[in-house]
Formats: C-alpha cells, sequence, structure tokens
C-alpha cells in the first residue's frame, strides 16, 4: 500500500480553489481543498446537508458564522461544523497555499 | 465555534498509546492516536469490520501488512485501509511524539 502525501503535490494553478476527493463512501466524503487568498462571496454561505469536520493542516484561514461569531485557523486547527450550520470562508492567507482537510458525514 | 488543536495538549503520559474520540456518530469515528516509540504485538493484527483512512499528521510511523508489504509515513503522509484488510504498526518515532488522524467509517 503506497501512502500519498496531503501536501504534496498542490496544484500549480491556484486561481480557484481546488477540491480533491480523497475517499468517498456512502457514508463519508474526505476532501482536501487548496485556497491562496482565497475567500467565500460575502453572500456566499455553505448551508450543507452534512456535518463537517475540517482542519486546516498547512497555511492560515478564518471562517466565520451566521450568527456573527468568526474563528482563526493554523495548522493543526480544526473546528466541527454541525449540518446548516451556516459557515463561509472569510480570509485564507494571501502568500501561501492553505491547505484543509474536510470530512463530510452524517 | 472554538478551534481545537490536534497537535495541541498531548499527553504527558505516553507509556500507553493515548487513543481519543474527536467525532463519533453512527456512520464514521475520527480518532486522535499519539504513540512514542510503540509498535503492534508481533501478533497484534488489526483486523477491522471499518475501513480505516489515517493519516500522520506528526512524527514518523511504519505500517505492516499482512501480505509482507509496508510502508513508511512521515507528516501528511496518509493510506486508506479497506475494511479486514490486516495491518499493523510496525514501528514509530521514540523521539518524539507521533499523532496519527484515524478516520473510520463503513
Amino acid at each position: 500500500m503506497k501512502p500519498a502525501n496531503l501536501l504534496g503535490s498542490l496544484p500549480a494553478d491556484l486561481t480557484h480553489e481546488v477540491f480533491q476527493n480523497i475517499v468517498r463512501s456512502p457514508s463519508v466524503r474526505i476532501e482536501r481543498i487548496v485556497s491562496r487568498g482565497h475567500a467565500s462571496p460575502e453572500a456566499g454561505w455553505y448551508d450543507q446537508g452534512e456535518n463537517e469536520w475540517v482542519m486546516v493542516v498547512a497555511g492560515r484561514a478564518s471562517l466565520e458564522f451566521e450568527d456573527g461569531s468568526s474563528c482563526e485557523l493554523s495548522a493543526g486547527d480544526y473546528v466541527d461544523i454541525p449540518a446548516h450550520v451556516k459557515h463561509r470562508v472569510a480570509w485564507t492567507d494571501p502568500d501561501i497555499p492553505t491547505v484543509w482537510l474536510a470530512v463530510f458525514y452524517s
């Protein structure tokens, strides 16, 4: 079994955020997201039917929630966002790639 | 929503490996495992009913599989181990804690 590296093979073109499935089963989806200076549009709230556990593996980011709260995330920081808790990416570091690991589950 | 850090609050006592649930739902379990020089017993194969996606977030480790193959893992390396593929931890770095992130899913 050959390992892959979550921080390896980063996309050369980060004009847009890059979403890649790592695992996809009927019950769970594990995704790598690579951002660089991206933020969700002001009105671009994620409103998901699944719970999302998400960790910043490298880089820095800020999440904002519909209740007005926000949180800063750097390497190793994670949050567990229940389904339908609206959130958006307020900021990601413009100078280095931010690598997210997201586990969507029910 | 306040983030926690996967590399924070490492157990002071690593006489034994430390397993901590991060998320537990009917469909998925996300677990942090902290090892320091631990290995599975020679006959201590894991034979699990769930698939396990596992990443080394910090440290270094080696996994061995029943077919005789093995793989070395360092920070960011991950493997996706199907249910009932027998495996064991052959080695973890004795000098620093190895922090694993494991997602068990069906």
